[in-house]
């Protein structure tokens, strides 16, 4: 089995390439255990060393819409064995409010593009389309229901948002046509996200703990009773697999499944910080509002039910600071601060 | 004011080009009426000589997809001086189903298209986008909510569907975004309609008593108690009319505004036809199943709200025989049967 993952050198895509090669097989949509012969990264950056080393990892290095021609079966970015793509690549949320023209292109042209990719296969391959909680979204002057369901009709509020629920639409309508078999997964906030901020609206939500244990000032651009929907890097991995594995009948509907969340606050996450390592850490956070980044972040519900995952048993993070626990544990050489026990 | 209507040749095109010229003005979006000074019909077809011989219309017959290219302000299609533009043109619904990429081409390449011409403007133009109750259905094992809201999350089984409801997302991020004034209608499914069948999964619903009062045998291709949601071409008109001339506040959220339907059934349909015209009309009428129809149409919703529409006091059709009484008396050349008083 070769398994495309987009966005493959980006953090989400490396760590799904790491579960999947340390597990070494993967049932698909119901399926007997196959064994993973190939993993496909394909983005614009190259994965880390360790992926890049490993015989059982191919690695197409480019631009989605250049990679992928249309009309053409089997190329190196989705090759002609491939029976499973994880389409994680997007340009992220505030990139796409700054520039519209490239936020439709990375991510409504590369979605379509993917799909067409699958679709010329003519094999049915399964595409797990990573889409966010930033579908939801409160417009001006309206109110959000206080339970945002997985059948909750989404008003985006972002670009971002709207190009993700398109790629929902277009993935649904691209397995009702049976050229794929369509897995569309909300992703939640992910965090605590290691590396470098990127340009999303929500990536203070890790830099706000994961810059402070490292020593460094972070921004906490939003007021403290922001209500926010996280999950943690592994929960996230979770969920995507297991969309690839559940047989259609247990996935259910071709309409988005929201990932579980833990709700909490931008405060919360703060005071779960200073448990784990003190006032020496939220002492870096600082605190000045930005109105570009609370403008998209505060439009997005905190209270996200998540019935369908549920009942595929998957379950959201319980406790914020075991998160944290995790990153530091999972990431030693970027802490710099005494950590209490 | 150049008011730009795509598929400007087509029957409802035609229908409201003509009906804005007789009214000769037009208060956009909540200000002071102004005169029509041109109304630019965009179609792959020649309108009726009637609009061709208007001094007030100018034509433009070509693909919307060719006509407009992007980055450039001011074309024939779209003139630099445009200040509303009614998006009507697409591939219908049993089209879409039948030859995916040309659905693909016509419906979300031509709307995006259209955006971006309306958007290189700079003038902030209003769009009233045609959207469709099409963009609900039914999924296999499913069941739809018995009453359809405004607010109900479509589940689009055609791709007619879905590309209609991805435009609405257009529409909705461009005029959030501020490129456009932005109108989401969602068209009933119009009777009667005058002229040729269509490739329209709902084609039949105008010809079932059409063709008979001309004299010729029809399809009811599905069960007659398949339930339908109708509006007539009068009050879809006044829809569209009315989501161009309220202020944006009247129109409110930039999601889709369901248009008012008169709930009725296939049966009831040809019933009124027979009130009209009697068996010799009826007598017309073939019911053998056609399953590729009857899997498009039975997935629709007959039970639909239209609380927003109401609220600007659009109402439904009340009665059938009224709107085919409405028929013969606006076509008289085409009825061959006797009509009862």
């Amino acid at each position: 089995m070769n398994i495309v993952i987009t966005g493959g050198a980006g953090f989400l895509g490396v760590r799904l390439a790491r579960t999947l090669l340390a597990q070494g097989q993967l049932s698909l949509a119901g399926s007997a255990p196959q064994t993973i012969a190939r993993i496909t990264l394909v983005d614009r950056a190259q994965p880390p060393a360790d992926l890049l080393v490993d015989a059982r990892v191919a690695t197409v290095v480019g631009d989605l819409t250049d990679l992928l021609r249309p009309g053409i079966a089997g190329t190196a970015a989705v090759p002609a064995d491939t029976q499973l793509a994880f389409h994680l690549a997007a340009a992220v949320s505030g990139e796409c409010e700054a520039d519209f023209d490239l936020g439709m292109r990375s991510n409504l042209d590369a979605t379509r593009a993917l799909l067409e990719a699958c679709r010329a296969l003519k094999t049915r391959p399964t595409v797990v389309f990573a889409s966010s909680l930033a579908v939801f979204g409160k417009p001006p002057g309206q109110v959000l229901p206080e339970v945002i369901e997985d059948h909750t009709l989404p008003t985006p509020q972002s670009s971002y948002g709207v190009q993700k629920f398109i790629g929902e639409q277009l993935v649904a309508d691209y397995a009702r046509k049976g050229f794929v078999r369509g897995r569309n997964v909300r992703l939640m906030t992910v965090s605590v996200r290691p590396g470098k901020p990127n340009g999303a609206a929500s990536s203070f939500l890790s830099g706000m703990i994961r810059e402070p244990l490292a020593g460094v000032r972070a921004a906490c651009p939003v007021p403290a009773d922001i209500p926010v929907a996280l999950s943690s890097p592994g929960r996230t991995i979770e969920g995507l697999i297991r969309a690839a594995t559940v047989s259609d009948t247990e996935w259910g509907p071709l309409t988005a499944m929201n990932l579980p969340a833990l709700r909490t606050s931008v405060g919360e996450m703060a005071a779960a910080l200073g448990r784990v390592a003190g006032t020496a850490a939220t002492d870096l956070l600082d605190w000045t509002p930005d109105p570009a980044i609370l403008r998209v972040v505060s439009t997005w519900p905190g209270n996200i039910a998540a019935t369908r995952a549920r009942a595929l048993g998957l379950l959201p993070d319980t406790d914020f600071e075991a998160v944290i626990r995790d990153y530091i544990r999972e990431n030693p050489d970027a802490i710099r601060l005494p950590v209490q026990p």
